[in-house]
């Protein structure tokens, strides 16, 4: 069991959704940065509900407090802390009670793991909102890594079963994946936006809700990150990603579609380009031998639908242990992938510093 | 960068593919326990190159020494060691230069990691041979849950574009599972075995490769192991799988497919059955809120096509920095994923009994 | 470098002396505990400063906050946060300046370590203030511990060159390691308390200070605990005693002792004493080839005299790189050691709690 | 449990005395080096029994095989395996039985742990020839920082109650730290040579023991080294020297010394020396607020005397529940502290290491 991720830019995840405040412990940010609070803003505004009529009416004002590590507007390299309060807790939110567990979310293995003492209100320790404090800190992760102009950027790639055009795995430009970060609903190709507000908005009225996936890039990355057995790129990034509510798969490159090739189409040959080394194609999404090329790494986040759905369902009693109906009454979210961005790219981020910093130490920045 | 996995069933793995010996050390197995040798032999076999016609000429032999941690012929309950002897370490066997890296393999990348020391032999530490100790361990740790009636097994899902059945996510015989380490091709649904090896020998004839992707069941699990934020069940055990070497993907339960389901589809209500609590349908992979629900693991793994193919491909000279073209020559492997299929229960079972040991305590087995 | 201690009673501690708030993560605290509160109040109590007139006037109020993992008046199992405002923060309580290192202080190698960003007012990230929320950890731990019936505490050993009695290693009750909780000033022979209260005041008249010994005692410890390279109970121990401020030296049982003893002399003869296996003696501390034996614990933790001292002293300004002359004004406390009683006492049962959990498993206490 | 030390320079020791072979995995050597292979040579000839007459009869030649990591006489920068095979492994050099426990050793205490089923000959896992891959991981950790012109070396600072010099803690030339490894006997006044050799082999004639204790001095050392909360460089040395076995106590600088001091006796006030910055003491031993200061890291380990006496014992049958005698009967070490120093100075020079590389990164050679 760990609320502790990371080995050298390190973070550690408290609070839950219906306690005062939940909050992150961040080491290993190096001395001497101002932080952009403007930006954290921004990020954390992309992650609350409430900002459109899509989603769930729940209100969240993400202001953050810094309990320690920065002094006269400058971080001082010890363990930085950030706390963000909680509003907006109405336990009757859900009408949602200790023994009865909502299909699809943790409350059954919950119960189960913590004795039936677990905080059912709302998500307690699984909820989304804990995704708030992982968006703090990596929104601080992409602006150091800016300083390297390294950049961090997704678009929603699907939804339900409506597709939006993929990244050039080949060649992104780092203007492309800031741009994305000012949309409400960040995709590439601008007709797919009616489609898949369509389909969201028709599983809202039904009372349903639809699932869909993120595609992100991270850009100008040092050649030689990552160690195979047992810390490759790909197992560092996606155990972050796995931790990440409602994720339920992920794949780096051209994942499962280069199951389906032969060696011959999905192979990625290597050319020297105007004095650097690249590949032609990049279906390994800038990763080999669990570590990093210099070519972008791409990859895929897949989230189920909501379970929070307004529909009935067959639940049970666990005391009683019978089984007996559900209906979940209360703000309803139909689709959280426009939420979900800026976490995938906060993991993203921090995946990548930590693996930076072990390579070229604390003082990585000089 | 880690040889070490693992919480509470540590492994940490040695060797090189080239060197004179590979081997593991697994701390956590009690004390007490006869090991199966017989069966790690089969497990190891199932793995090794050169076991039929499909596969690679290079012949291995997998034979292991215990170094610590087993005194007349039960464990002690200290750490134990296991060294597997290197045999057929023909550095001819690849026309391989240090400087000219082979597309598609970790040679670049390592090279860059390593400032160009590492031994370019065959894969050096990043070789699929470092999956045997792997298999050794995990063999040890599927003898150990199936005191526990816990089983573990995969077939191949897909090869190319040709697919198999899926496993039935809510019944799974521990007979079905079993049987299936029984089969050299491990499949589900028989008709498929000779389009898939077809597809094989074709790659193979064009000196080319396939891929494909494993569905792994691992049922009879206790509820209530994992913890979210950071070691949901996913993240531990993705870790690990995206250690394998070839793997670009990972799903569970119905994964991918399940973003593009609504949640009204994608549901997975509770029933209570024969006093046990079960869910109707297990799109979830036995998983929720990172933490098992008891109902059958399930999870894909997708492998790309083995990049070692025989025909012209372009690469690099690093030294020189120019463009040249490669013909690698030696012993070819059109297709992993039957040997792949040990590797993946290895990891899905050292995971899962990781997770036992940390809520069970060290003596989990009495 | 790391805020979080612990395998599976994990702490994280955040905060600084001089910031708005300290606090704790704690993970592993099974689920239905009620927490003592009360008990961790007075064990804050015995740490804060300004309780008595021999310590420092800085006045400490530790009133506690729970922001997760307590619903209900139970405890969740869910990670636990705790936070602690910081009050009484007057910056001017030292006429401290940013690049006048205190002889004694971490504020020179905090300057390298930090590259001068560090917050150097107070002690910053090394104040002793953060052994505050360590306490509140301890005493959960304590509370715990109580439920199995073992006991922790200790006494004042020594202070300056006057020297209390030892516990007798082999019989210690229970009654005894309570009581000396309830004392201010915790020594065995009451006699020696007017001396060593004297040496206080008396380096507290000269602008001095004086350190000083706590011995502290565990028992009804049960057999088995700990391993052999790298964790045993020793190592797990002095890792986090090391930790606290202004320690200098740990041993265990007879310790520096011991080394001048002959093996005939320091020797723990085994008996068996109404069918329970005992030593007669217990020089090693109950602890043996890194592993508890069940005799008691028993280990002493040297303490320097605090370096915060108002005489004159000679010290360096580090940008102007010229010696020059330091007196410290302000708030001075010659002697920490009845404060540092509780936090030795918080870290022996952490630590004890850790190696049982690991041993036991997450439902140790069932 | 771990068999695994170190955050980015890591060992896995694994092993054990009468097995096949013992050795270490350790990761985090940069690639490119050519190893001193004599200096290993040396530091493991110094720590092997036989070597002269006041020691055991026993007889090991620690020839190391290195198994990965090392390539064309240079180290790759992949993880490094070493394995020692173990000779002369008499299981009649000891008269021991599993149910009888010597005093003095981890017998009992492992029996409980492994519940029995340990390899009692010898010392199984907990012997103390599992330092001899730590003395050779040790010595590579050596080479590296002589490289960087940082030295360890330490003497023998009191055998029984026999008494040698200390170190100059302020100045200590490198020169006199290297040439401590040439002798036999490390020691810095060689009067004191003869009264101590007397003392051991009086022990020696009586089947009797004698204990004692190791200064060791780390020179020209990086300030700002270290976190505190919860990595100083005490606690990280700590950890590991309580990982020797016979360690019984460890301290820093004046250690207990320090505790008998007023703050005004035990400064160490700063200076400017030719445009260094310095202490005009070194009670601290080097490390302020857990962090280094650049001055002398100085620590003293102490050693019990060995429980391997031939004398008569008490102890029991722990099957049978009963009190009987024991005699041990065998090669017998009446002191050990010469074979010592080497695995004390591994210590140093590894915990040393990992610190810089923490600080540095993985291209902190560069």
């Amino acid at each position: 069991m760990s609320a502790t991720w990371g080995n050298y830019l390190k973070l550690t995840i408290f609070g839950e959704s219906h306690g005062k405040a939940i909050g992150i412990v961040l080491e290993g940010v190096p001395p001497g940065i101002t932080l952009d609070k403007d930006f954290i803003h921004r990020q954390l505004q992309r992650r609350a509900p409430g900002q459109n009529k899509l989603s769930t009416q729940r209100q969240e004002k993400d202001q953050f407090e810094i309990l320690s590590g920065y002094f006269k507007d400058k971080t001082t390299g010890t363990p930085m802390t950030f706390v963000i309060a909680n509003q907006d807790q109405y336990s009757r939110d859900y009408t949602k009670q200790k023994n009865i567990p909502r299909p699809g979310h943790g409350d059954y293995p919950g119960y189960v793991k913590y004795h039936g003492f677990n905080d059912y209100r709302g998500g307690g320790h699984f909820s989304g909102r804990l995704t708030a404090p992982l968006v703090l800190a990596g929104a601080i992760a992409q602006q150091l890594l800016k300083i390297r102009d390294i950049h961090i950027g997704s678009h929603i790639k699907s939804i339900y079963n409506i597709q939006d055009e993929q990244f050039n795995k080949i060649h992104i430009q780092s203007e492309q994946l800031e741009s994305l970060k000012d949309k409400d609903f960040p995709i590439l190709k601008n007709a797919q936006e009616q489609k898949m507000k369509e389909a969201i908005l028709e599983a809202k009225n039904d009372l349903d809700s639809v699932g869909g996936v993120i595609e992100t890039a991270m850009i100008n990355i040092p050649a030689g990150l990552g160690s195979p057995f047992f810390d490759s790129v790909e197992s560092r990034l996606a155990h972050m990603l796995f931790s990440i509510p409602a994720v339920k798969g992920v794949e780096f490159g051209s994942g499962f579609d280069l199951s389906t090739m032969k060696g011959s189409q999905g192979k990625d040959e290597y050319r020297v380009e105007e004095g650097q080394i690249k590949t032609l194609a990049n279906h390994n999404g800038g990763i080999l031998g669990g570590i990093t090329t210099g070519m972008p790494i791409i990859f895929n986040t897949a989230f189920k639908p909501t379970p929070s759905i307004g529909q009935r369902q067959r639940t049970i009693d666990i005391e009683k242990m019978e089984n007996i109906d559900l209906e979940i009454i209360g703000r309803h979210d139909p689709c959280i992938l426009p939420r979900a961005v800026p976490v995938v790219e906060a993991v993203g981020a921090l995946g990548l510093l930590d693996l930076i910093i072990e390579r070229e130490g604390r003082s990585w920045m000089s």
